[in-house]
């Protein structure tokens, strides 16, 4: 059947047109938030169906599909279950190309409910109708920006794709991603898949070259012979995130009230996932956790992991995780270790994870990574407390201004006055004149080493090179050397933009940390997964995402390297 | 030694003055800091002690603590390890009463650094001199809003005390704790542990009525038999609550690094919290988790949850999670199902979990808790999506807003009227006579019911008598009466705080459920867990909190029901 699934399912996610029967003004209707979610959405033509009003939200309405003058692509469905049959027998005679059936009451519900669902199915397939649910919530499909929800849910673009067989786990997921800073290329909530399977969007989100990761929350499958087949020939293409529930006999109870499948032995399955090269999670967090672990990182090529860590407590918890999980922790080199010993304190751990105890020296941690990335043995870095400097930085430049507040007025203006020195320097940071951009690039960075209290100029060489490679790759963003030149041309404790002083170094700060791990991934293609300090909720910046502890950063790294291992074991060893 | 701890640490956590050693201008040394951390936060006198600078930050600075002319209790030591057993000399012959010592470079770098530590003990000890670390972030007392901080640090005054062998995982629980609302009566980075041990904080802490939970990170014990011995005294007490990691090889030889300690057995250490009763958790996520249920639930009676969600899918997530605690997912008597078909479509799920499966009635989400609270075979009740009513509200709102503008004014003056037609209704609710209270929020909520659209006058009703209750209690805020009087007088899309008529609505569902929530606790003294629909981060609101996921939510009602099982165990079933 699915010979072409690109051209089979196109109508239902590029509608030239849409057709929403059930479209109501009754604000206590989900006939009401589906209309409005189409019209803050969709640019095509909408036609609201209703059997009693004429005018809805300032659009025409129609008394029945077959009414509407122009042609449909799309039907939505919001009415009570017993009129579904007969609007899809319109929809079938208007020549509809496709449907999402939101209106519950079907499969879900038992015998009586699974007879109307056979029912709609033979009048839809008699149309060549493909469609979505019945009993779902809706879908989005970022190329037609097409939203056809029965709630109000925040979505954006991207590159991830989601099926999801809870309408709850999906929309919390889709907020919970929208609020991280990513977008979903294609969402669906798919009900009780009467027509479209779970495994015909999972091939259908494989084939689309848009999609990077695909991601699927499970309960049950109809036909779980052809969803292995599917998937299994996906997974060598991009990876499969799972969130399949079930494991308790409660749970499975739940299920088969909830969505009418059939849970099946979780054993099974456990075993089913590993084989097909697909990646399972314990719950929504991790599974948006993994999917940015896939946008944002390469392929790690072993289980060799260093950690850097602003403190011993914070190491020990990650390297546990770690090796919970089987990766492996590695013993570092005598020669890396004399390294290190010549940029931080003698107090430092002198082992892996790498804690320079408390040093004060940014400069040091920031180029540590790069003695530990370069060694063949390791394989990934996990960088600990990255968000942790902005949010000391902060405080510590808000220490500073009450400092300033009693200090006299000539010692601030003069302060003031040797930041604005640097302006002709920081300005040739972005000229295209290679020689000018990288003696620039190395006196900022001399600057900064010099405002950090840092004497040791080896040191402060080694990050400006790392800094120039970065400048040069595109890396090291114009909107970074703003920063410095608003800093250094504000009188007073705000900037032209309005940004406090401490704002603004806090903005430098995030984007000097960001251009540099870019810069690391780039020169080594292996992952640098980093952390914040605390577990304040967090954005994408850029291609760069911070987790809010080791054990997650740990979680990712490992499943990274486990769909890793399966493609090794495939002979299909590329990155992503 | 300890025979009345209380005393003997009180002029570490009452000092009236303080001397800080190593205090400085120089914005790049911890010494900074650390004197802008004390004079941010204490009162008293504070003299800085520097060999080299007279002024530091506005106060008199001295060259010795022997120098000072008035009394000092406490000192902090931000020096150098090798002068602090000189420094302490002098604190000894000054007769200062007790100590903390930031400074690094002790136990923790070797024998070395032992021997000085040794030195610096035996000093203090001649002098009675107590004192907390070596090579610790320093410490907060709420009693004398003391922070003695090497960084900055967000902490206000609480119930929780909490000891950490880790000054970086301490100094995240308690910015994480800040950012969640919880507040700290002491919170102490106890680095080597020289002379104050983990078990006298701990016993001190337990000894101390202002301490509702005690909680601590442990990487290793010096004594672990007396360890043992305050830990059982304490708890049957008050919860203590133990980050222990080093289950695996790497992160024992970190501990070992990091603070000197030797991890011990993993499986021993287990085997001992859970029999003294202590709380055993993952990581410092879960140790806030568990601590805010302690501080804002009671004790479960038993392992039976029911569970209600506004999805399926959110239901089946829970329903495992707990299950695999240990807790048991009850089955519901028939008597009940039976009330719930009353409130409920056909639709709803029939079963724990209670899922109304789409219901858009508030109200009937509202009372079913009610049946399932007044069973003897329900010990506990998780509430889910709690926080997704706010959400859900605050978009739909926003919608509504739109479709405002697509009517016609006088439409909208109308719809706007014919709210103010409540204000007096409104205002009786804050009546002090209880039969006009009571018939005035009755009232409130029939006009609740029609906005929501819900014509079931009895379940109405029995919404109105809880909230009737809750109102008496003091549970219902006069605030929340305050947002619905604002509403009923805004003319046009703002009230007269500047909100917009959204964002009241909202402040007002979120009072209510408030309100109810504590009522329930009040009238069953049964947990009642609420969680939130998406992972954002949360807040503790009044003396309620929504975990953002089952599974959190499940984890806590777990080690609530294990300790209220150790407590009966021991004969000590109290309510806490």
């Amino acid at each position: 059947m699915n010979t072409d699934i690109l051209k089979e399912l196109d109508p239902l996610f590029n509608p030239q047109s849409v057709a929403h029967i059930g479209a109501t003004n009754n604000t206590n209707k989900w006939g009401f938030s589906t209309i409005t979610s189409l019209m803050q959405t969709y640019r095509g033509p909408i036609y609201p169906v209703n059997g009693h009003e004429d005018w809805i939200q300032g659009l025409k309405a129609y008394k029945k599909v077959t009414d509407i003058p122009g042609q449909v692509d799309l039907a939505v469905f919001t009415i009570p279950a017993e009129r579904v049959a007969a609007a899809m027998e319109d929809c079938v005679q208007k020549g509809v190309r496709s449907a999402v059936i939101i209106s519950a009451g079907f499969a879900e519900v038992g015998p009586e409910g699974k007879k109307l669902q056979d029912e709609v199915l033979s009048i839809a397939r008699k149309g060549n109708i493909r469609f979505i649910g019945p009993n779902c919530m809706g879908y989005w499909s970022a190329s037609s920006s097409l939203a056809a929800f029965m709630m109000p849910l925040l979505v954006r673009d991207g590159q991830l794709a989601f099926v999801s067989q809870g309408g709850n786990v999906g929309a919390a997921v889709v907020v919970a991603g929208y609020e991280r800073g990513l977008g979903f290329h294609r969402y669906v909530s798919c009900g009780c898949a009467a027509d479209v399977q779970i495994e015909d969007y999972i091939e259908y989100f494989g084939k689309d070259p848009q999609v990077k990761v695909i991601m699927a929350y499970i309960e049950g499958l109809n036909d779980g012979v052809r969803f292995m087949d599917v998937v299994k020939k996906v997974t060598p293409i991009k990876p499969v995130i799972i969130l399949k529930p079930g494991k308790t006999e409660v749970a499975a109870r739940a299920i088969k009230s909830h969505s009418g499948a059939l849970a099946g032995s979780d054993a099974v399955y456990d075993v089913a996932f590993k084989k097909m090269g697909a990646i399972r999670v314990e719950d929504p967090e991790e599974m948006l956790d993994i999917a940015i672990g896939f946008l944002t990182q390469p392929m790690p090529r072993g289980h060799n992991v260093a950690i850097i860590t602003p403190g011993g407590s914070y190491g020990v918890l990650c390297a546990q995780a770690c090796e919970e999980g089987g990766l492996n922790v590695v013993k570092l080199p005598d020669k890396t270790i004399e390294e290190l010993d010549k940029i931080f304190p003698p107090r430092w751990s002198r082992q892996n994870p790498v804690d320079p105890a408390g040093d004060r020296n940014f400069v040091a941690y920031m180029i540590a990574p790069l003695r530990l990335l370069e060694l063949d043995t390791v394989d990934s870095v996990i960088f600990m407390g990255f968000g942790g400097f902005t949010l000391f930085s902060n405080l510590l430049m808000q220490q500073r201004s009450q400092q300033e507040e009693k200090m006299k007025p000539e010692q601030v203006t003069q302060r003031i006055e040797a930041m604005r020195v640097i302006i002709p320097i920081i300005e040739d940071v972005k000229s295209p004149d290679f020689n000018k951009m990288q003696s620039a690039v190395r006196q900022l960075i001399n600057m900064l080493a010099l405002f950090m209290g840092i004497q040791d100029l080896a040191q402060v060489g080694a990050l400006s090179d790392v800094l120039v490679e970065a400048r040069r790759s595109g890396n090291l963003k114009d909107d970074v050397v703003d920063d410095i030149l608003e800093l250094a041309n504000a009188k007073g404790q705000r900037g032209e933009s309005g940004r406090t002083r401490a704002e603004i170094i806090n903005s430098f700060i995030i984007g000097l940390l960001n251009a540099l791990v870019d810069q690391w991934i780039d020169s080594y293609k292996k992952p640098v997964i980093t952390t914040t300090f605390t577990e304040e909720q967090v954005k994408l910046i850029g291609d760069h995402y911070d987790y809010t502890s080791g054990k997650r950063a740990a979680r990712v790294l490992l499943h990274l390297t486990t769909y890793h291992d399966f493609l090794v074991k495939i002979g299909k060893d590329h990155r992503i």
